[in-house]
């Protein structure tokens, strides 16, 4: 993609300097993420619904039954915002005011598309699974036609969307600087425990052993390399 | 709380046996999670922007800069939506149709009202705190009245909320069991990494050394205590 468009909504107000329209820091936030908060108007009010997600190029893939009310009414093509959210660390500053999360979040705005292609439709349910667990998709029973036609499947250009991040050690006032009180940061991530096999008599397939080396539940980012993305 | 108000929009609608609209339940998802998605309307397009909340009784404060647009927008009394999501686990079943995803979700309607007495947001401002860290509130330099006035606290009351849980096994089409197919939970959960110091000079205080044991960052919940939520 030659880039995101630059619209007004995509301006980070709030400390732009922690913002970016950047392609590659839009998708690796939607590539890492398992959850995402799709945002939606229903008489005139709001609404967000979490749901999964999967990026395949330029398109933001969202599913699930027909009878989500969520996957219905975007269907229809009103405007939706979809944002994505991982947190790393709490940022204990040295003054209460300064106590903050490091975050990265992409937001994206479009109206989607129904996917009705059976085709493009089973290729969508496979990128959801290999979103989740790359491998899988090839280790399990295809879909059939009816879970196919039971599925809905939405589909999202993402030309108008924007990230931020918030990185690196608290930022104290220099006059706080000399106070005797510890402050840092506390780095979080999501980890896997381990399997609970529904088929303990089956050996663990390689999607499952290779699980927890996914970058998303690895070592987790280094307070340095979130600094460095920011 | 006698309860929380039956309205239409708190109705679970896809798979109502998930869902809840019981107190406990949506109070227990706000108090975990770390991050929520605030949806809000703007020239009749929906906005989701995460941020930090803490809820305090049957309240839900928001804070954050005033020139922050969300909590501006937010703060005029329009109708917003927040959502939390917290994620427990990847669910593999035997077919593709099937995966899913463990979660906990509460979704809350409401308008905010700003808070403007500076002892109630300076209030609201520990609560945050404490909500990410208990005991850090009183470990760091207080806010002062600049400070205060330069934050901008928002309350939201949760009387219109619901909650909904899927927990446990795949739920595999009974004609799938017999498949050579290794199905399964792999719980997530969110973890601590040590800590990065910006005083390594001084020593981890109190509420630093108890972070791991929070019970958002502990052992995790385990898949047979979700489906006993669901």
């Amino acid at each position: 993609m030659d880039g995101l468009r630059y619209t007004d909504r995509t301006r980070v107000r709030r400390l732009p300097e922690r913002g970016t329209r950047e392609w590659p820091a839009v998708a690796a936030i939607l590539d890492e993420a398992l959850v995402c908060h799709v945002g939606f108007v229903v008489d005139g009010a709001p609404v967000v619904i979490p749901t999964a997600h999967v990026r395949r190029g330029t398109t933001l893939y969202l599913h699930g039954a027909p009878s989500s009310r969520m996957l219905r009414i975007a269907a229809g093509g009103v405007e939706v915002c979809i944002t994505a959210t991982i947190l790393d660390g709490l940022v204990l500053a040295r003054s209460l005011f300064h106590h903050s999360l490091n975050y990265r979040s992409a937001v994206c705005f479009g109206r989607a598309s129904e996917v009705t292609d059976l085709d493009e439709k089973e290729a969508a349910l496979r990128c959801f699974a290999e979103h989740v667990l790359p491998g899988r998709a090839a280790e399990v029973r295809p879909p059939a036609r009816g879970e196919l036609m039971a599925t809905r499947v939405l589909a999202v250009q993402l030309d108008e969307a924007s990230a931020k991040v918030r990185g690196g050690p608290p930022k104290d006032d220099d006059e706080d600087l000399a106070l005797p009180v510890w402050a840092g940061v506390l780095p979080v991530h999501l980890v896997l425990q381990p399997p609970v096999a529904d088929t303990p008599e089956l050996p663990q397939p390689e999607s499952v052993r290779r699980a927890p080396s996914l970058p998303r539940f690895a070592a987790g980012v280094a307070a340095s390399d979130v600094e460095n993305m920011a």
